[in-house]
This record gives structure tokens, C-alpha cells and sequence, in this order.
């Protein structure tokens, strides 16, 4: 049994695990209104499906074609859009936007605030801190050839990227790497190394008691 | 015809175009409830309008004296204030914040999460990617000459702002400029240039095949 | 008497003070529905409380356990979290996010799109811009001994905050201090100076007719 509050609105056919909670004022499974210059593609979408467990939470929205895995959290005012598969055990914090065509692995946790742009692919054991920004186009709306070059980040297993890092169009973050707050990453960050500032440079290695099998 | 969903408010006297769509929990039309320590004016606001094909996405906020031109989408959780004047086929991002007194020109997109301060004029054909950041207030709250002299970004047709930059108050960005994503803009842009890095510098011209005309 | 719109939720048990209002959407004093893998404490948690003439805006989400004080304004779209204490005539600015176990003192003003992280201290009169950044651990989800060295930001009387700035964990940021547009503050900031850059070094002193006594 889902336990939907009575201002939440679960559309038609969404598919809901059991235990999963809709909080107050939350609209889960709604097809997009697009723009008519968006990039975004137009196929019809199948309803939202959201895992055992999960919950989501007050304001939020979660649009019909995406999926989210089992004891996922969807933080207050927190919006995922269309075509997104989420992984179990997911956290997307207060008011943080991943956009259409992303993938999210298990246990990955991205805080408050925090813009996950169209076709990103984050791994498993990510941690994307505060107000993350990420991008995905080189040209910022110009030429026609930014529609086959347009590509997210991929951040690798176990990376870490800081509080209101930001990060340039196709950035690779590598296995648990560490990119400093405040950081503006503009080239790959190589596994297990630490970068900051303005561009990104590398400053030292991630410390050993800091990695995932420690 | 408009088309309002149930759970939307449309405050009385709002002028809605034809095939507007205002979606779940949006509220259009509302009167500031402004602090006694704001800054902005406080004479009687008129009706919001809103121009034929225009979107209110889910939970957005559009205040009353505000006028949206038309097929403008209006993103999900997104707010646009008091006297802002919006042209027509504009994209406000999801999540973004148009402050009061704010002229945007036709065919400008905002992507999502930006935040456009008081008092700003952006003209035609602007692109501001996601997390934007701009300000209007070098004095941040503190001296009587402040009132005087707050000034939000000029940003000129075609100009590109990149993802999470920010702009500091009263910087002008000329015609076709590039912000790169992460800088800080602490001086006028020229037309025509690219600018990176946190104080901004002038790295090299945008190329001809971004331009508007090409 | 309070005024509470009809779409507005406040939970029972929250204490209004005379002249409340709060706005189309609100939520009030709800309980946190936390994930098994957070940091937050779990005790029972008191009703909310909010004071005089306080307005909680459209769409906006205040947890039980917080405090406000007469004459807050939290603004539309924002969110305040548990145990959290707000002095009086305090403004949370539209899409700000407080996180639990915080305290802002009297008179502060923090605006739109801010992130403050959980465990912070903001004295009196401090000014917080658009769309700051602050943090909370080092760590970032890594390792046992991350839980005992959490800290956030403690930003002392009348310290400004310019936008988009980012601050690493634990910083402080003194008394009458100015961090610019921008800037990512990496170590403690001594109170009257004037930082800027990435990393924040120190410029030059604040004027003394941008200070509170003048």
C-alpha cells in the first residue's frame, strides 16, 4: 500500500511500490509541456514507476516516463524529469533538478540545490554536494551541430563533487575522485585525484581512509 | 480559452490569453507581501496578463503587475515577480526567480535555476544557462546612497551567460558576448568577446559560426 | 488571529502569533520524514512556532521543531528545516533553504536561491546575498569520524555575504566582514575585511560608512 497525501496528485497508471509516501502538494507521473524550441524528445511517455520504500516528498514533481529505485528519497521541492532511472537507495536533496535522459546509480546521494543537466550519467556511491552545477552545451543554444555534441557529465563510482562546484559540458569526474567546493572543472578529473579552483587544477591524491572500501 | 488545472489559483482581474495553460498548484496574479525593509515600490499593482500559448508550469508563482508575453513557458516551481515585463517565446527555467522590475526580451531563454535580481534588462535572444547567479547591490543592504545606485545586469541581444556564473551588480554583457560557465564577471563584457575565469578575463572572440546571424 | 489561506497546510499543534499569515500552499510544521542514511537526529520533535506578524509565503515549507520570530518573512518557495531558531525581523529570501540545527539572529536578512547548510550560525544584521553557498563537511559522506567534525559556517554581527559565494565547511566569517561576488572562502575571514577571488584572499578593509554604526 502507497500512503498518498490528500493535496498530492499521482497520476494514472504511475506504478507505486509498496510503502512508497507522497507527501503534501507532490505531482508524481505528469507528462512534459514542451517547449517548442526544446531539445528534448517528443515520444509518447509511459507512466512514472517509483520502487518499495521511497518517498516523495512535499512540492515535489516526477515526471511520467522516469523511474526511481526502492527507499529513494525525493526531497521537498525537488523536481526529476522525464526518461531518468534512478538506482535504490538514491537521496535528491530539497530543490535539486535532474533533467530528462539521466541515469542515477544505487546509493548515490545528491544534496540540496544541486542541477543535474539532461543526459548525465552518475554512478553508483556518488556524492554531489549542495548546489552542484552541471552542463551540457558547449554552444549555449547556437549552431545546429550542438544537437549531436550536447552530453552531460559522467561522474564515475564513488566521486565526490563539492558544494556549488561547477562543471563544464562531457566533463568525465573519475572513480572516486574529489572535486573541491566552489571548483570549476573545465577538463576530465582523473580517478582518485583531488582538483580545485578556478579552472580546476589537481592539488593532491584522495587520501586512502577516505575511499569507499576503507 | 485558458485551461487551468483545479489546483491552480488564478487571482481575479488576471488577463489570460488564448490556449493558456496554468498547471497543477501554480498561482498567477498574486500581490507582493512585501517586508517593511524592502526596497521595492509600493503602489497598487494591476493584474497580471498573459499572452496567447503561454505556459505556468507546475508550482510556479507569477505575481500580479506583470505582464508575459506570448508562448512564453513559465517552468515548473519557478516565480516571476512585480512589474516584470517578459516578451514573447521566452523560456523562464525551471526552479529560476525573475525579480521585480526586470524587462526580458522576445526569444530569450533562462534555463533552470537561474536567478535574474530586481532591476535587470535583458534583451532579445539572451541565453542564461542553468544557476546563474546576478546582483544589484554593491553595498549589499548597508549606506543611504545604496537606493540610489542599485542596478541590475544589462545583458545585450544574443549574449550568452554559461552555467553558474556571476554576474557582480550593474555589469553590462555587450551584444553576442560568452560568459564561460563558473566565472565572475566583475566588468563589462564586451560585444563579440568570450570571458573566463574568477576575476573574468577576455579569452578570445566568439566565433562567427555562434553567431546570431550565422 | 492568524490568516491562513485555504490551500495552505498548518499542522495541529503549531503555535501562530497575532498577525501570522501564511500564504497559497504553505506547509506548516510538518514532521521530517528523514532517509535511514541521514546525519539528522531523531528525537521527537515540538510543534512549530512562529511569532507576531510573521508571514510564511506561497509554497513554502517550515518543519515542526523551528522557531520564528515577529516580523519574519520567509519567502515564497523557501524551506526551513527542524530546530532551527529565526530571531525577529528576519527575511528568508524566495527558494532559500535553512537546514535543521541552525540559527539566524535578528535582523538578518538571507535572499533569494541561498543554501544554508545544517549546523550554521548566522548572528545579527548579517546580510546574506542571492544564491550563497555553504557547507557543512569536509568529508563529504566519507568516513566515521566526518559525524563528530560537521560544522557549519559561523558568520558573525553584520557580516555581508556577496552572491553566489561559496564557503567551505566550518568557516568564520568575522564580525562587519565582506566576502564578494563569487568568491569561494577557504579559510576564516577576520572581521571589516574584504575577500574576493578563488581562493578568497584578502583585499583591503571594509569602509567605515558601510558599517552598522554609521
Amino acid at each position: 500500500m502507497a500512503e498518498i497525501h490528500e493535496t498530492a496528485i499521482v497520476y494514472p497508471g504511475t506504478i507505486l511500490g509498496e510503502g512508497v509516501k507522497v507527501l503534501e502538494g507532490a505531482v508524481v507521473g505528469k507528462q512534459p509541456t514542451l517547449s517548442p524550441r526544446s531539445t528534448a524528445k517528443r515520444e509518447p511517455l509511459p507512466p512514472a514507476e517509483i520502487g518499495d520504500g521511497t518517498i516523495v516528498s512535499t512540492g515535489a514533481v516526477l515526471f511520467a516516463g522516469s523511474r526511481l529505485g526502492a527507499r529513494v528519497i525525493l526531497g521537498d521541492q525537488a523536481c526529476v524529469r522525464e526518461r531518468v532511472t534512478i538506482g535504490d537507495d538514491v537521496v535528491v536533496g530539497r530543490g535539486s533538478l535532474v533533467e530528462n535522459d539521466t541515469t542515477i546509480g544505487a546509493m548515490t546521494k545528491i544534496q540540496a540545490g544541486a542541477y543535474i543537466t539532461a543526459y548525465s550519467t552518475l554512478e553508483e556511491h556518488v556524492f554531489i554536494a549542495p548546489c552542484v552545477v552541471t552542463s551540457n552545451d558547449n554552444f549555449m543554444g547556437r549552431t545546429e551541430r550542438r544537437h549531436d555534441l550536447i552530453e552531460g557529465p559522467t561522474i564515475r563510482r564513488g566521486a565526490r563533487v563539492g558544494a556549488g562546484a561547477v562543471l563544464c559540458p562531457a566533463i568525465e569526474i573519475g572513480e572516486e575522485a574529489f572535486v573541491g567546493a566552489g571548483a570549476v572543472v573545465t577538463k576530465d578529473v582523473p580517478a582518485r585525484k583531488l582538483v580545485v579552483g578556478n579552472p580546476a587544477r589537481i592539488l593532491r591524491d584522495v587520501p586512502d581512509d577516505e575511499l569507499l572500501e576503507s
